[in-house]
């Protein structure tokens, strides 16, 4: 990379940092960035900064958040006493954007995983107890992933939740097996939400 | 957009705009950006702003450069007298890559296209004219893409260089035909560079 100057070949190296991105299409958006109006890339260095700074968890349900509260549990226009559990925020977004559902959120922050040494103190199962005891929750959806780390975290939160008085469901197969939330198409999602069971 | 809080909405929304980066790919940017460490993503967005802040063109050749003049143009190991003229800086990056080359180069910062409203007087051409003249420069190797645009600049630049006391070349085929030079294999770069011929 003798051939570009010092600040170019550091942009490039940071942008071949990111997941899915190689040397190649590094070197393209570097080259887009140097042609770009000048406060269109101050916009996006400003974007980047302004996220580590001011992204937090919420407080009650750990989505990402802005504020204390996330805007979810802020509405008062969303049912009460109904929670998703997903696993990560991008999955909780993936259902907002099927528009199936109208209760809160709880994401965990990952999922049951042995063999990486995530055991349940480690994401926010406590927490999911808590809430239910503490707002007086009717229902909850487990959403996790369908792979054998999702499975087996729905399964075990369903045996934490077994003697408190809550109906728990898991949405329902038409999401792929094997799959990750995120990718999946709306369509699949809202039908899968609506056709949940009990577990 | 509106599951997404605003730090994040805004990071998407900035990403998305670089060019081959749509709306999925940009999210799951800003959620590795998220997870990343603070020091990683300060990083990028210092070297975005570094990139505009530092970067400018070489006096005399036009290439990226941080000073007033660049790299290879401040190299003593680089043959006098013999010029390679391109189209845009990630071209000349491809012919550095190939090691085929170890002469001076020309950035002309784009080709003639009478379409787009782009005449010679537009590009670098009258300063290469000029160098011709003060380097005492003995052969100029044209090696603008082989595209339409690319060879009737190449013919244009040949045809002005008459007069003068210089040999102007052309890179050989090898390189395909309607191809963008930046995205030719470096084996076939350096052939076509090894092979060129009279214009």
């Amino acid at each position: 990379m003798d051939y570009y100057p010092v600040s170019i070949k550091n942009l490039i190296r940071s942008l071949a940092r990111l997941p899915g991105i190689g040397q190649k299409t590094a070197e393209r958006l570097a080259m887009h960035i140097l042609q770009q109006p000048a406060d269109e890339a101050h916009q996006l260095a400003r974007n980047i900064v302004d996220l580590k700074k001011k992204l937090r968890l919420c407080q009650r349900c750990f989505a990402l958040s802005d504020d204390t509260l996330c805007r979810i549990c802020n509405d008062p226009a969303r049912e009460n006493g109904l929670i998703c559990v997903v696993e990560q925020p991008a999955d909780m977004a993936s259902i907002e954007k099927s528009g199936a559902f109208n209760g809160r959120y709880h994401i965990l922050g990952g999922v049951l995983s042995p063999m990486d040494g995530i055991g349940p103190d480690d994401i926010k199962i406590a927490q999911l107890v808590d809430r239910v005891e503490k707002e007086a929750i009717r229902e909850i959806i487990i959403a996790t992933g369908t792979n054998v780390e999702g499975e087996s975290t729905a399964a075990y939160i369903a045996g934490i939740l077994e003697p408190l008085p809550v109906t728990v469901s898991r949405i329902a197969s038409g999401v792929p097996m094997g799959g990750d939330l995120k990718y999946v198409d709306q369509v699949t999602l809202k039908r899968a939400m609506e056709s949940r069971h009990g577990i």
